[in-house]
């Protein structure tokens, strides 16, 4: 097996993913804040521009792991397709943002509808930037444990979301399209990522 | 003519576009009816979901015909460049979804505003998902007999549009623009069936 | 150096640029003033459609300076992968006026959410539609003449921004968006009218 066949995500890599979802984190976190679609409940820790200083670091952490996951799960007959550019990684990170603000936008509106639209859109960024199985794994995984500890964290009445928004366990109906979306992504860039660093250890 | 030119749609294609086109009817009649875009105003048959039965069965029976349509013209230039993957599929129902949803969400904005944007992204699905003029053709039918046929079930008072909502003849300014898009999805997924039909042959 | 690398851009081209510029402009100041988004305080010119006459030749001449500068640039790698087809044009002038209804219907939503939302759509059009550096230039141009114009003219009185719309020197916080977006498309169209002009004139 070629080293192409075999990417490795090294320490610049994981940083890069963390600080990559940390700070699309802050991002769409202030806007569920300023929308009012999510309230923190416990601040007993700093906040970190709208956010609480563990929301953050969760989003930069699990976008890490997802990555890393992606990159165990070695290239795919999609990969041989080639990289994607960067101009691909910020048109993936810009369509999660705008899939994430878009959550916001919609409090207002009649909730069927407001989750019809938001997992049609997650739909479309899965479509348009999975190259395999391994990418909607990580999408599927991101869901499973995103949900799961958003469901946890509103339970234990550390923050709230809205009462006109949707629920499900305490947390908003389209909350798993947006997890999916975004897992695809950090994978996507994990793949991306990988192949850099081996890149650059090819011409050391 | 080698069979590739020569697609033809088999009784599970046409079983699989009604399906498609019924089920989406459904999503997206839920979507107008829950944001008062539309309303029912005589209901003599059963209800399924949102809509009366007859809803679903006309948008069923409009996909399966519309990919009939477009496979009896026959394969064209840009079907060449090889068969759309089923995430291609999934893009294109989600990308209909979408516009039906925002149809719904655009109800409050202003309607001038409210026509650009659905014109907008409807011209966006449209060149995002043709192959050629015969796409445009089925796109273009499925305006003509969709808005007619709503212009003549609102005329005689079986449903009708909310009053906010700017109108032409009865039915929303934006409906051209909703069956274009859906038209040209249509078309598109009675090629992709077809091939798969003509695949399952041939291993036969 | 060929004729291929050497686009040039003919006074049909230049007119058609001028054309889409004026129309687009017109739609989406539209929208503008439609929305309440912005004001015409100052009306000693007669109105186009909602527009006072100064406006659609302003964008007008901006798109046909914006398309003479890109093809100026010359012909890049991106360029050497073959042109657009009249599908992709429809599809980056759909975007861009998608964008600008964008910016009118976020109006009344959270401010920080519609400047995340507008720039991430931007950041998609700019991702989606460039082929190049040289792309990104020409966008950048629009965004720094276009925004100091609008700010020149708001400060002079002749038009407003809404209060409810945030704001940076008078104008929309999310205008830079608009305009970085405008001017990649706007590149883009000037090289295919470029290419457009030399294939009439090998034809002769």
């Amino acid at each position: 097996m070629s080293d192409v066949d075999n990417p490795r995500l090294g320490a610049g890599g994981l940083a890069a993913l963390f600080a990559i979802g940390a700070s699309g984190g802050l991002i769409g976190d202030m806007c569920h804040v300023e929308a009012g679609t999510t309230v923190y409940l416990e601040e007993p820790l700093p906040n970190v521009w709208r956010s609480q200083l563990w929301f953050p670091l969760m989003v930069g952490s699990g976008t890490a792991a997802l990555g890393w996951i992606r990159v165990r799960f070695g290239a795919t007959e999609g990969d041989r397709a080639g990289g994607e550019s960067l101009g691909d990684a910020a048109a993936m990170i810009a369509s999660v943002l705008a899939l994430y603000a878009l959550t916001a936008i919609v409090r207002g509106e009649p909730q069927p509808v407001a989750i019809v639209l938001v997992y049609s859109v997650a739909a479309l960024i899965c479509s348009g930037f999975t190259r395999g199985p391994a990418e909607l794994g990580c999408g599927a995984l991101a869901a499973l444990f995103g949900v799961t500890a958003e469901i946890v964290l509103a339970g234990a009445g550390i923050f709230e979301y809205a009462d006109d928004v949707s629920q499900l366990a305490g947390v908003a109906a389209w909350l798993p399209g947006l997890y999916l979306a975004y897992g695809v992504v950090a994978a996507r860039l994990g793949m991306m990522l990988a192949r850099a660093d081996l890149r650059q250890n090819r011409t050391r």
